[in-house]
Order: C-alpha cells, then structure tokens, then sequence
C-alpha cells in the first residue's frame, strides 16, 4: 500500500538538527496526541528536528481558551515561540496544522518565522460524503477503488489515518463513508455485523476531530428489522429506529448521525406511505436525538421518469416546489442537505432557489468535488472559484444577510445545524485523486468550508506550494493552470448555462443530444432556430422560485447574466449577448479559446516538466494531454452540432466541420 | 425444462385411431430413426395413429433414388399412401418433415391427401451461426439464456434435440454453436475439455443431418498451444492447426470446420503479421483439408476507429476494399462469409458490392436473424420479405446469372462450397425466441435457404398454420402482421436508407445523433441544409464498388430507388422523391404511418385474443403494447429532431413536439 502524501509532505526547509521543540499542552486524549505527532512529523521534517513533551517553559505551547471557539484557534508565533489558544481540542489541533502550513509556506527557519492569526470556522458542518460502496467500487468515482470498503467489508489500516490526517488537517470535522444509495450489504452498516470495524474506524477519525456518519436505506425497518413497512407513522416503524439508533450509540459512542437520500431516483422513502419528507426526517430525528445525532436528509428529489414532450415539469422546480411547502416542519436536528444548483452539478447554474425560500429549516449546500460533470478527474478542474461565487450569491430574502454564505452557515437565522458537504473525490488511486491537481479541490473545499472569504486563487497557490514546493515557476505555473480550469472546462463544454450536454450514462465527453429525448429533465431544445428553455413567466415560470430582485433579474434577458442566460431563456442563435457576441458566435469563440486554454495547459506543464517530480509529471502529463485531445473533440463536436442546425457560419472561418 | 414446441406442433386433425401406418425404409442409421420417430410424434399427433415399421408393403415407402439431389426428395402421395424417394438420408428427413408438414397443412385425413413434390436445395450450405458465449449470454441474445453453453460448460440435454429437430425441419443442415467473438473458455472448445460433450452434441446433431462447425481464435496457436505467435506463414503455427486439425476430426468425425472473425473489431488475425486474409485462411484450409473440413472466413472487416470528422474513409467500402484484391487466392475448401449489406444488419441497405465483385472465391452471405437492428424480438419484424429482396437482387456481372441468388448457391461459378448463413435468434426462453412471432424468421430462413424462390407470404402463412392452428382468421391476422412488420419498422425507424439512428452500445430505440460523432463509420451528416451521405463519384465513390448499370442506377439521384437515396445521396429536405414527396414529407409521414401500423397490430391481435392460447397471446400482446408505445418514441423522436434541423413543417399538421 504505497500512496503519497498530497499536501501534507513537510520537506525539508532548514536543516536546524539538534534543535528539538518543547511543546506544552492543556489539552489530553486523542486528538491531542494527534497533534503531537503531527507536529513531529512537520518539524522533523521541515527542520530535522525532534519534539519533546514539557511541563512548563515551551517553545509551542497548546493552552485552552473558552472564549475561543472550540473548533477556531488563536495563534501568536515569533522569536522562536508560538503560544496556541483553543477553546476546544479541534481548535487547537486545526491550529497545529495551520501552524505546519505557515511554517512550510513560509519557507524560512523556525526562529525566523512570525505568524499571528484568530479565526474560527465559518460553518458548523464542514462535511464529506463518500459515493462509496461496500463491493469497493465508488460511485461516480474516478480515483480507483474504495479505500473505506472492499469485498463488503469494512476497511481499517494505515490509509485510514492518512485520510483522517488529510482531511482533518483542512478542517473537515465530518465524514459520510458510504454512498447515499444504500443497497445490499451497506444496509447492514448499522447492524452488528459491521459495528466492530467501524468502531476502530471512528476512533482513528475521532483523534483528528471527525464524526463519523452513515449513509442508511429508509427500508430498514423492512430489510433489516424485517417489519413488513417503512412507515414514518407506523409505531412499530418509530420503535424499531428508536431500538436501532440506542445500539448504534452504544455501538459507537460520538457518532455523528445519517445521510438519508428518500424518495429520490428510484431508492425508498416515506411517499411509499402517502407521507411527506418531514414524516420521514422527523421519525428518523427523533430516533437520533437521545444521543445528540443529526439526521441530513437530500434534497434531490425530482421526477426522474419525465416524458421529454411534456414541456410543462421543469425539473430545475422540483426541489423548489417539494420541500418550501414543508418550511418548519422539520426537527432542529434535521437538515436539509440542497444541491449548489438546481439541476446536478453542472459546471454553471444558477443558485438553487430554496435556499432563499426556506426559513425555519436548517440547510446545508452539497457540493461535489468528484468532477462527475467537470471532467471526471482526467480533466483538470479546479472548482473553488465557482463555489466561492455561489456562496457569494445573494439570494435576497428580505431582511436578513442572505448571501448562499449566510444561509448555510447559519448567520441567516442563527442556525446551529448547518454547513456545507461536498461529494468527495477519494479513492485509492496512488495519488488518491486519479488527477494529482484534482487534490486542490479536496484542500480547497475544507479550507473554503472554514473560511468561506478565503481567496481561491491564495487557496490555489497554498495548495500548490505545499505539494509541490515553493519554486517560483511552479507555483505560478500550476496555480495558472488551476486558476484557468475552471474557465477553460466551461468554455469548451456547456455554453451559456444550457449544460448536459455529456453523454448519458457515464457524464463524459461531447453529446449534445446525449439527454435530449430521455426521461432526465434535462433538456436544450435545440432546433434551428434557436435553444434554451423559457423559464420566465411565459414558460416554465421557475424564475419565480427567486426572491426578488433576483426573479426578475433572471427573468428580463436583458439583465440575466450571459453566463445563464441559456438556463433561463430559449434564444435564437442570432441574439445578441451583453458581451456584445451572437449566441452562436459566443458558442464558436468559447469553444475554440477552451480548447486552446486546455493545449496551453500542456505546454505550461511540459515546460516546468524538470522542476516537477517524474512520477507526478508523468502522470499529469498523461491527464493534459488526454484533456488536450478530449478538449478538441468537445470543440468539434459542439460546434459542428450548432453549424449544422443554425446554419450560420463562424465569423472569423476557423474550422468546423460538416 | 419446458418449452414450446414452435411450429412441430401436430395437433389432432381427424381422430384415425385404431389406423396403424405402416412404413417401409430403404435408409438405415441415425438419421433413418429420426425420420421413423417424428413421424410417430407426426402421426401420434395428428391422427391418434400408431406407425409401425414393415418390410414390404407399406403405406409410406421411404426410398433410396441416386437421380435424386441427396438432400433434395421426390414425394408422390395419394389414396392413403406415399412414396418418398430421395438420394440421401439428408434428403429423406426433409422429405418426412415435409410430407407431415403438408399434411398438417391440408387439415384433412390421411386418406384423403394428395400432394406431389420433387425438389432440392437451392443452397449447398444453409446455415444458423449461434453467437452464444460459453457463460451462457449470448450476443445479440433477446430470447434469454445459452441452451448450449452454461457456465463454461457445453450443455446436452433434452432440447439440444428439440433444437435439432426444429432447425433440421426447415432444412438447416450446418451449425456454428459458440460465438464468432472467441474469448476465454470458447478458445478452448478445440481441445480434450470439450470434446466429450461436444461429440455428444454432434450425434445428435448428425441424426437430423446437421454438421457442428465452431467460431475459433485466430490466436489459439498461442493461447492453447503456448506457441510464442500466430502467424499464418509460420511453420510452427501451421504445424500446430494441422495437428490440431487432426485431434479434432479423431474426436468429431463428422465435424464441419471453422468460423473465423479475424481481424475484425479488435479480434486477432494475419494483419498482426503483415499477412493477408488469404494467408490466414488458407492456412486454415490446408490444416482441414485432409478431413473435408471447411473454413468459412468473415468479411465484416472494417476501422472501426474512424474520426467522424474524416470524411474521406466511408465504412461501406471496406469490405470490397479489403477482400476484392485477394479474388481467386483462396483456397476451395475456403469460404467468405459476407453479410447481406455492407454496413450492419441495418433495416435498409444496398447489397454488398462485394457479391458482385469476386468471380474466384466461394461466397456465402450471412444474415441475421438475431434482430439487433430491426426490433431485438420485442418488436415484431418478419424479415424474409427483406431476404428475397436482397437475394432478387441483380448485382450485374457480366456473362453469368447473376442474382445474389445465383452467386451464393453457386449457380453462377459453379460453386459448390458456397450457401446461406443467418445468425440465429434463440435462446433457453419459453418459446425460443422471446416474441413468439419471431420464430417466423428462424422458420422462414430454413426454408428461404432450401428454397430461394418461396414467397416470405407463403412461408409466413404456414409458419402461422403450423404453430397457431388453421382457424383462417389466425391465419388471416398473424400473417398480415408479420407481412406489415418489416415496412413498419423500417417506416417509424430509419427513412430512405440512411440507417443508424439507434442509441449506441445496446442498439435499441432511437438516438438520431446517437452513432454521429463516434468512431464507427455511421454517420448520418443531418444539417439544416440536407441530410445523407453522398457516395456518388462527387462523394466518397462507393458507388464504384458496383457493376454497371447498378452503379450508374445508384449513383444518379433521378434512379437511386427511394428507398436507398439517403445511403447513396447527400439531398436537401425538399428534394422530391419518386414517390412526389419531399425528403422531409416522406419523413414526417413515414414515421406518421409506422406508428399507426404498429398500433394497428396490437389491435389486429386483440381482435383474436380468443382464438389463441392463453400464454402465447399474453407474451405477444405485451410485446405488441411495448411495440405500439415504442414506436411512438421513434416517430417523435425521429420527427420532432428533424423538424427542430430543417425548420419545416408538416403539410399535414400533425403533432410534432417542439
């Protein structure tokens, strides 16, 4: 079991060997040893030194501070001491690898370095879920293999640790291990048979400060308790939770709750009994709440079963049009967990429109850093600028601070339950994500999740540095090649908003037709003499699913941004964008210039091809050139599909095929 | 076990109990006792008799007749007795199943019946190929399971001899069991871990007259034999086919030869050498010659890794391009199989060129039954009249009858090595072909192949007599279904010939843009201008591959037959066809009609739900329902993405979605 280290690597700075580090700590147990090791592996690594353990007189000293929030730290370092304030022992721990980070970033020696620095996190939940599943295998997955399951066992080894170090070092304080479609063995995770390991599982995330969670089958009752109904409502159904959720913690003292996806694609759910989401949350957070569990339950819920000549179900409203009527409804220990957007992780929507509506719900937002929609890891695609500017997004509820920020860290409303989730982008691929620069989306969504003002592109070149070292030409390098990835992704795959436009099934490569004439929802509507779908108030009127002025906004075509405009207007090729640009002249143009950025892609990489270590370099390069070529035939596909239906020809002539 | 009996049904005509019929033999062996037994089941059945058999005079006399072909038969029947003459016992069993066949058909008593035949085969080899694999799927398989292969074993029970029975009863007398794509165990077919049964597999098949042949890999050389190559030049590699050859007619006396893809959608072959295909078979010859044994070498060789943005490399031609230079290299003990088009079983297709071209090479060409492309057995699509067309065909050879006919039965060069191939539609289901009506092409094939002139009107209504009784308005229904389901599918699926209009991988449903931008060579080229591929000399000169005046016929768009003109010709939606509609029209109506006659078939068979047995009208009626709404997919799928890329309407006013 080889694997590298990503960005917890500590190489060598100044050798200071002899020097050792007396550290002093308030703070005892796990996570404190934890923190401990930690910071001999950085400074062992960083300077050769040794750390010991004092009583008194320190150089790092770890106090406790209650006014500090538990999970935020205060740090002072200079001349040589550093004096580290927490209120809780995740502060503090959060605080040493900070402290490690600043110290790697920073480049010099240990008694040159000064640091000052008093934060806390932005959100309560700061969470992963794992797609994957107990046969090893990991939905939408593309960095190997499970690390967690194997032959519907549950895994426990060294990676285990390294995860939790990993994860628990960007300040990730809770983990969904398995897919949120819960089948076969994964039902029985809750069941004795699988109580041992994950018990040794959650001690090791529990020393770096991580719950752990479990994703469950609402069928439970049925599959494993052999009742003969799910119900809600069925006391029988409430008493079997109830039984099941008092095992589950004497089972594992400090688990954190469940992931529950119901009534949605095709798994079960309380509409089986005529019974709403809140019904089925309520049960379920009542069974929890003895042991302080928390019940997150999905919000994709939408008719996967449409008929594409039905113009009238919009499946961007679903969400919308599920759970807004069930606003207060819901247990202070249910939160709903909303995608970013309303569709599926595409690589541009607009915001989901419930976070506006909701007010006395707790929510959090569902990212997925696994790049189902955006390359899938072969293609690089850094996320964070696009994240960051849907927690930007002010959805404009009257009254309150209401930017996506807001509302999911619970400033809105003074909500406790909350947060942000990402699917996560794991497995156990040497460099765990298939992509090694597909490892900045794992950093940098717990960083963004701890601080959601952090700056993507500092994020970016952190990130960058601490993998790959401080040369200049590297970081700047790559940090480019990540900052434009984004872009560059959207540019030569999905125009303007409209997306989908992947093949069905598998989501990768070029079909504009891919989805048109299934049962998805997802729909372009090309024809010649224009696409898009017509969602203001003479179509599909989901615009109205927006406060105001964001309803109208989007609704007017003259102010919706151009980004979007194909997600919430049907247009003709020749109309013209705020760019200035036609639609099909913006199609062409960003086509060409996203599959020129992924070229220039590989050529920035080949030129600080000697600065790189061979393995990574080889490896990336292989991905670049995959993406380079893969960008083309997105290009030609694309834009030869819109030359043929519109008939009209590329300004500049550059070309396209027939 | 159980199955259906398809259309060996004999159900009881005229209660003759009591009424022993004596027959007398002049054949011996194996398949002498097959014909003594079917007509005990024939007459057991159909008129409660007992037969017995006698050595003078007889009510039916089987007799020896050199003059007569030896699988070919001379009937006379008359007054309650018949004398059946034929020059083998091949013949002769076809004479029984003929003669019980007529007599089911005739409906009346035995005594009654007069009938006179005098016939033979019009092809040497009439032949199914099976792609079953040895796990017991089958490719291309819609009617369930292997009833060959399970589990990496060859299977032999009860209905190995139903299936026997069946397919010698139509004239078959030749059978690749196993898979033209030969991996894993199937490479080992040819060695002592399957001999065993598959001697036990030839008996059975050899008392209905039918030779086993196997699909073998081009690489066994290597797999089986360890050798470290499988170039057909080398001495070693020939040694080791001759020695292979041996073992398997030591084993299989009897045995028929091979079925060899090579080279062919990443299968192995002589390219990997830098040898021809004449080579590689050839080699093969010399290694079977010795025991009669034939090499039947396939011709669907084509790049399948073709960029759709080339439009220089046209699929169609690949064949020609790759086997016309090698006329006349073959050995004679060496035939090409080539299939009926030179795409891929598609609804519609111009015949290979192929067949018109090679003068010194045997030739069979190969159907498919198997509907892949035509319905996959939920839709019903009796494919005979599209075989008589294709075998009508004159493909213009210069001084010999040349009807596609005549060059595969080898009238027109004298052939003897040449014949018929299908692959086969059955599997392990109930009634052998997933839809009942699907039978009709495993029946109509055997007979199509001993006799290329019957009319498919003929075939289909003693097929529906045969299996569904002779109450006239079953007769009347079924067979006026099975006439109209080839012209439906072909009107609601894929107009004028362009074909490929699938959804990719499973072949099922319509996907328009599904095969456009893929490495097939399948491309459609739809723009808002026109649509179609030209293959005239302006184009990519397909054409050429054909004698005149068929490549003349085909390359002027005034005679190109309609229903072709979109496979040869590149035209504009409101080019006006023979028929005086436009392109687009005969799109639009096309799709109108087929669903309307789909719908029609599902009517046609409530209409006689009490005329038929239970089961079979339930299978069918389902099937017929799914039939209905499918192709309702198919017309707007069809019509609403060629209405969105052409822009113009309907004349009639129908319902196309947006």
């Amino acid at each position: 079991m080889t694997y590298t280290n990503c960005w917890l690597t500590y190489p060598l700075l100044v050798d200071e060997t002899g020097k050792t580090i007396a550290v002093s700590s308030e703070f005892t147990g796990p996570v404190a040893d934890s923190a401990l090791e930690e910071l001999k592996a950085g400074f062992g690594g960083m300077y050769r030194r040794s750390v010991a353990s004092v009583a008194g007189e320190a150089d790092i000293a770890l106090k406790k501070n209650e006014k500090i929030h538990p999970e935020g730290y205060r740090v002072t370092a200079g001349n040589g001491k550093v004096v580290l304030e927490s209120g809780g022992e995740r502060g503090m721990l959060y605080g040493v690898f900070s402290l490690l980070r600043q110290l790697q970033l920073s480049g010099g020696s240990f008694n040159d370095f000064s640091w000052q620095q008093d934060t806390a996190p932005a959100n309560p939940l700061r969470m992963l879920n794992h797609w994957d599943n107990m046969d090893g295998s990991i939905e939408r997955g593309y960095s190997g293999s499970s690390f967690f399951f194997e032959n519907e066992e549950v895994v426990v080894n060294q990676r285990t640790k390294d995860y939790a170090r990993l994860t628990s070092s960007v300040g990730i304080n809770a983990v969904v291990i398995n897919n949120v479609n819960v089948v076969k063995a994964a039902s029985w995770l809750i069941s004795d048979r699988y109580y041992g390991k994950l018990r040794q599982m959650q001690e090791i995330f529990a020393a770096y400060g991580i719950d752990l969670y479990l994703s469950i089958n609402f069928a439970a009752p049925m599959e494993l308790g052999g009742l003969t109904l799910s119900d809600p409502c069925d006391p029988g159904v409430q008493q079997w939770w109830k039984e099941k959720a008092k095992e589950i913690w004497q089972k594992l003292p400090g688990f954190g709750g469940f992931l529950v996806k119901a009534d949605s694609e095709g798994r079960p759910g309380p509409f089986t009994y005529g019974r709403t989401h809140a019904d089925g949350a309520n049960m379920l957070a009542d069974a929890v709440a003895p042991f302080g569990g928390k019940i997150i339950w999905r919000c994709f819920v939408y008719n996967c079963r449409q008929d594409w000549r039905d113009a009238k179900i919009d499946r961007p409203k679903a969400a919308y049009d599920n759970f807004m009527p069930l606003d207060g409804q819901f247990r202070d220990n249910v939160i709903l967990q909303i995608k970013n957007g309303p569709m599926d992780f595409q690589v541009r929507e607009p915001v989901a429109p419930l976070f506006g509506g909701l007010k006395h719900t707790n929510m959090m937002i569902e990212f997925q850093i696994a790049q189902e929609y955006t390359g899938q890891q072969r293609h690089v695609c850094y996320l964070m600028p696009w994240f960051r500017q849907v927690l930007e997004q002010d959805m404009c509820v009257p009254g309150v601070p209401s930017r996506v920020a807001d509302l999911v860290s619970g400033r809105s409303y003074g909500n406790q339950n909350c947060g942000m989730a990402a699917v996560a982008n794991t497995g156990n691929d040497l460099n765990w994500t298939g992509h090694d620069l597909a490892a900045a989306n794992w950093y940098g969504f717990g960083r963004l999740a701890y601080d959601m003002t952090a700056d993507p592109l500092d994020i970016a070149r952190e990130w960058v540095q601490l993998t790959f070292g401080s040369n200049a030409q590297v970081v700047d390098t790559l940090t480019a090649i990540l900052m434009d990835s984004w872009p560059a992704y959207e540019k030569y795959t999905s125009p303007l908003g409209i997306g989908w436009m992947v093949s069905p099934n598998n989501h990768y490569g070029p079909s504009v037709d891919g989805y048109e004439y299934d049962r998805w929802g997802t729909y372009h509507r090309a024809s010649h003499r224009g696409l898009g779908v017509e969602r203001g108030r003479t179509g599909t009127d989901y615009c109205r699913q927006y406060n105001e002025p964001l309803c109208s906004l989007y609704e007017n075509v003259d102010t919706c941004p151009d980004e979007l405009v194909l997600f919430f207007h049907r247009l003709p090729y020749t109309h013209r964008l705020k760019s200035g640009k036609t639609v099909i002249q913006h199609i062409y143009d960003t086509h060409f210039e996203g599959a020129e950025m992924a070229e220039g892609f590989l050529s920035k990489l080949e030129a600080i091809k000697n600065l790189l270590p061979e393995d990574a370099y080889d490896r990336m390069h292989q991905r670049l050139q995959h993406q380079m070529e893969h960008s083309k035939d997105w290009r030609d596909i694309i834009n030869t599909y819109f030359h043929r239906i519109s008939d009209i020809d590329d300004e500049q002539g550059r070309k396209i095929y027939d």
